[in-house]
């Protein structure tokens, strides 16, 4: 029998994950029946929603029950194959969970594996999730079309960072990215080529954004949600788009926070605000990876993980990204 | 020389539209030049937007400056012309502002002429820009589709009426309106043929929108914003969209309200919310008249105006649209 740690759900946080939050249980690793194969969970991707599926509150899946183990993607190494699908020394990459060993099966939550040759960090960060949310938000909803001015939230977190990058290899005109400290602005425009950037801490947000983008914005990728979207509201271009990708400012707020006021500008300015999840785009994930790799072996795209060690410090991890600790994508390596 | 009176725009409203608002001023009439044409003004159309130009605040047209007559849409009959393309007592449609007297021009001011036949208030109401805009709203920004569940604010008000009408025509499987007295909502449902009314005033409004709309809202068409724009993002349907076509309840506000705190809910449902002005369309409305005269001529559009007599009172004209006392369209005849 081979034992297995497991971060369970033992009480739903009001604002930040605490102590409180999550419970490390140990108990045998499971067994896999016919058509499964046993996993060693190697990686844990640390992505805003799971901090959404923590509230018991309806989504776009049901929250994560107490006692439950904590829901999130991850890179697994096959150890044990009961199924051709699948051979041990594999990495896949799948909704693992938040323990040490977990089961894949076929079908419906049938795992993808790692081409051997690629890092299985990439598989989780810029070749996985993350870049393909950039890629499609970025391409499909938002259209960025040659000579747009597009701003981007969250632009040194793991979309953000990718989206941004995506804008400028399909012609954006200018890229603006908001971040939350001085050396993540010094980052994305001296390593990751944004145009310009603005800090929403320290700025006056709206004369800080009218500067950077004197004719205004004429796509918005939200990753934030807050007074950051109501202040890009208010500098849209005619015909702007804005694309809701996440609301991280929400997600741990422990006050559900006023509406934009600046909605009404989507009618001045014949606008349109579309959110999207990556779940509808499944069939698609070839184009966007394709397109992905091609960017990264031409060095046109670059990324950044933050690696945190051990299983035990993936709540940390997670409030990485509410305190905006981290540069690119948080990633916890078992 | 033809004595002409004129209302001037004296001091911005904080609010509803007041005695001090405007000031009628009697003057000439103005003389047309080479290629003009003088109209005496027969009908204004009394549209909310109107209230918005009256605000020192940015839009899509400048504001109406002090001292200048009021900025509206109406019908005028040709009473002289140095132009071929208005004969003596043709009826046209265009910016005749709230005066006895205007000039129409060629080029890019130039009216529309109004068939003979045709009554002129239709020409203000279902076959004009009332209509026109809730065609366009409808199919094209809107994409209504058969089968969608549609819900319509200001169900009972110039262009709600008509919007909802034109779902159902369209196919929808289920049309609620939103209006704000019992004897709108009886209107809409047994004249209109709306599904069901939803009364905001005196219903809890989402449990009401629930129970109207069990299985959510396909297309909303907003004609209010505010708690009802909120409540209605509260119960959108997968991949559902939001027409904002105007925000009545925003216009005559002495403070600007709180966005909608359900904004978030537009990428849980992967949802998408779109503003839209007819200025855009101009092309389009031979396309929009055809449509809406043969659904006239068929029985299948209704359409009501409420008319009220006299110059003098085109500022409590523009009052009904606040205050809720007006069914169909306000005209002011002449």
């Amino acid at each position: 029998m081979t034992a297995s740690r497991r971060l369970v759900l033992a009480r739903r946080p009001t604002g930040m994950v605490d102590d409180a939050t999550t419970r490390l249980e140990e108990g045998a690793a499971p067994v896999p029946g016919a058509g499964q194969a046993l996993l060693r969970v190697r990686y844990l991707s640390i992505d805003p929603t799971i901090r959404t599926w923590m509230d018991d509150a309806p989504g776009y899946l049901p929250p994560i029950a107490l006692g439950e183990t904590i829901r999130g993607a991850g890179v697994g190494e096959v150890v044990e194959s009961n199924i051709e699908r699948y051979a041990p020394g594999d990495l896949v990459v799948g909704m693992v969970g938040w323990q040490d060993y977990a089961l894949a099966d076929d079908g419906a939550a049938a795992m993808q594996t790692i081409p051997p040759g690629i890092d299985p960090v990439l598989g989780l960060s810029v070749l996985g999730v993350t870049g393909i949310t950039a890629y499609f938000g970025m391409t499909d909803v938002g259209r960025v079309a040659e000579g747009d001015t597009v701003v981007v939230s969250g632009a040194a977190g793991a979309t953000g960072s990718v989206a941004g990058q995506i804008a400028k290899i399909r012609g954006a005109r200018r890229v603006v990215g908001i971040a939350g400290t001085a050396e993540k602005c010094a980052w994305i425009v001296d390593e990751l080529g944004f145009d310009a950037a603005v800090n929403y801490r320290h700025d006056d947000l709206p004369g800080a954004l009218r500067a950077a983008c004197p004719e205004g914005i004429d796509l918005y990728y939200d990753n934030v949600g807050g007074p950051v979207l109501d202040a890009c509201l208010a500098q849209l271009a005619l015909h702007g788009r804005v694309v809701m990708c996440g609301a991280i400012s929400l997600y741990s707020a422990t006050e559900r926070p006023p509406g934009p006021k600046n909605i009404f500008n989507l009618i001045i300015k014949r606008a349109r605000m579309e959110g999207f999840l990556l779940l509808d785009y499944f069939d698609r994930f070839p184009e966007a990876q394709t397109a992905l790799f091609g960017w990264l072996t031409e060095g046109r795209l670059k990324h950044a993980e933050h690696i945190v060690e051990g299983l035990e410090h993936a709540p940390d991890a997670l409030n990485l990204l509410f305190t905006g600790g981290n540069r690119g994508k948080v990633i916890v390596k078992l």
